[in-house]
């Protein structure tokens, strides 16, 4: 299939567009696209309006920069979150995955990046100010790092951490270490090292 | 992730639309949504309106019933092509596979499905009046059945077989056999069975 040869010129603009999807190649763009003709015109509308609404109307919250509905996000107005405690993240789908685990009962601080001077992205480029004017104004006690262990995570971690020095504030990464039911001899050494290193009580570990 | 809770309402309302295609889970279209909302607003309208517009305005070609921008479509109204033989095919996606084998220069008859009692889907439901019209009309000396090998496929076949056997047109099936590169010791049994059978002259085989 190397020129594909399309019988209409709406099918061609259907498949293109699917196939800028991520993971989408144009042999799956077309058959979503085949779907989507076999739908009812009000089905394909409701598709495709979907999918406008979404980027056209999404608000982000003012606070935390999560997206919300409202222009300050159910989170970060919900009356019985711990408001002393923000947990830093990258973006919308680290918010998702920690308020999956229903063990988190803070607010949060979404950066929209990590500094990555690889492409460009400095820390102005990313919601840094706005989380130390949430710290100047708010009455926060905890910052929780929760970035990914890479080279840019880590920059943008002491970044954080050496910008936040001047406030009386406490400062923690979630912890990193073997996965709850992972066998110690599969697990990369870096992180075993690091469970050993920050090993805790054995009458904490299940809290 | 049971009961995921999505920060935004026209963020769930795209998930759930994206996870309605086929092959596309709930990780998957919160993936592609996400990846929609880093788009240009511009961009995004142009992915949703591909969308809405393929089903809204396509069109069927009055002949062949192939999808196609135009009321008879390119194929049909091809001056270099072979109007006396028709390849009879299940739906839209058959007619692309073919074309791109460059093979064939006849026209097309897209049954827009095959016959199904299981799935309530009979003779009436398929273009199969329109092709018997095309016959009494056009100048059609060959009809190519090239439809699956499945019991609907069968059924099918013998079908317009039959409505077509007071015409003094030549029926023909494409050839069933081992794919080209195969080896025999993983061919199926009715397939090798058939190449057999189906064996054609040396010298042919080539064309």
């Amino acid at each position: 299939m190397s020129h594909q040869q399309y019988p209409s010129s709406l099918l061609e603009n259907a498949v293109n567009e699917f196939s800028r999807l991520p993971g989408i190649g144009r042999k799956t763009a077309l058959r979503l696209s085949l779907h989507l003709l076999r739908q009812t015109e009000a089905e394909a509308e409701k598709f495709g309006n979907a999918m406008i609404l979404l980027r056209k109307n999404i608000k982000y919250c003012q606070v935390c920069h999560n997206i919300s509905d409202t222009d300050i996000c159910q989170i970060c107005s919900h009356p019985s979150r711990d408001s002393h405690t923000v947990c830093v993240v990258e973006n919308i789908k680290d918010v998702m995955s920690i308020e999956n685990t229903q063990q988190y009962k803070g607010l949060y601080h979404v950066l929209g990046g990590i500094i990555s001077p690889m492409d460009g992205i400095g820390p102005s480029d990313i919601e840094i100010n706005s989380l130390v004017q949430r710290i100047e104004k708010e009455e926060i006690k905890e910052i929780i790092l929760a970035l990914s262990t890479t080279m840019e995570g880590d920059t943008t971690n002491f970044y954080i951490y050496r910008k936040l020095s001047p406030f009386n504030i406490k400062i923690t990464t979630i912890a990193r270490g073997i996965a709850v039911g992972d066998e110690l001899e599969y697990a990369d050494e870096v992180t075993l090292g690091r469970s050993i290193l920050n090993r805790v009580e054995f009458t904490n570990s299940f809290k």
